[in-house]
């Protein structure tokens, strides 16, 4: 038996990969970072994971699905030294964009680069529905 | 319809992050460090190595789990000629905690950092019940 | 109830790790490399990139599984610019190993490292059936 496939693709690599792909009742999505609409990217890793769970939040709505069913996080991070030092502000964001205490697990560690030079941080996520 | 979920927290962190989440059978943990309940980072590889898995296997404890029940790993290592010139040590310390020849695959990479500057291994799995 | 679990070891480190374990309706792999059968790395990120899918496909068709049941892709790369100067290569090997636009979810990042200082990309892949 085959399980249902559900695929959303969108932005400048809609043809390369999927942003979210939902497979039986598992939802996978592309890593998300802190960049607009428009392109822009934010100085701050904390503006920049307000981004990236306002992309998270989307992608999840396009499979019915809310920030409730996340199970999983894989934060990456450019320097580990500013992660450090914006702890507060980035953990900030995060709640914020939960709304409440995330019953999620998350792994988090330096990387050597990301997409874009002034990507700070990327946030893989896995949702169950 | 959905699936029953049950989150494990504990430690610093229990309330930004879960150490663990079971949803429907799958377990996901947050990546366990080398790092004792004292807080104490031992020097050696295979010691962070033994002291990650002892976590593990607490923590899947939690949800009717065991060792047995991993499925897939993935090693956040901090420095590959290291790694390289402690490698049966490290695996060594590996087999100690599955007692077995394990039935998971694995997928290993040099990081830029872990959350502590002492920190040289860091463990994510996931389980299936 | 236990799932159903197959496993499948090969290579080097078959006493060690599995190269992929299929676990109800889910396959992991572990990350493959642009490492041909005589151990033999090119220097290409676009052929190591078509050798790690040339395993991925072997690897897949001992689960009865194939491309299309690739779901999440996580691209480790060990030079961000070479990966930049390389992108049209590197996808274009991708699209030729799936045959058509993947409806997969990819998160691509830079390491500090790979298991052999010649290696330039992993891919590590979850498939469902």
């Amino acid at each position: 038996m085959t399980k249902s496939k559900q695929v959303f693709r969108s932005g400048p690599y809609s043809d390369l990969i999927a942003q979210g792909v939902k497979i039986g009742s598992t939802v996978y999505l592309s890593g998300q970072v802190g960049m607009d609409s428009a392109g822009n990217i934010p100085v701050s890793m904390a503006e920049q994971t307000a981004l990236a769970y306002s992309s998270i939040r989307i992608l999840l709505a396009e499979f019915g699905a809310t920030m409730d069913n996340i199970v999983d996080e894989t934060f990456l991070v450019t320097n580990m030294e500013e992660t450090h030092a914006n702890l507060e502000a980035i953990f900030g964001a995060r709640a914020e964009a939960y709304g409440r205490i995330p019953e999620v697990t998350q792994t988090l560690f330096g990387v050597a680069g990301l997409l874009f030079p002034e990507l700070k941080i990327e946030i893989k996520c896995i949702a169950h529905l």
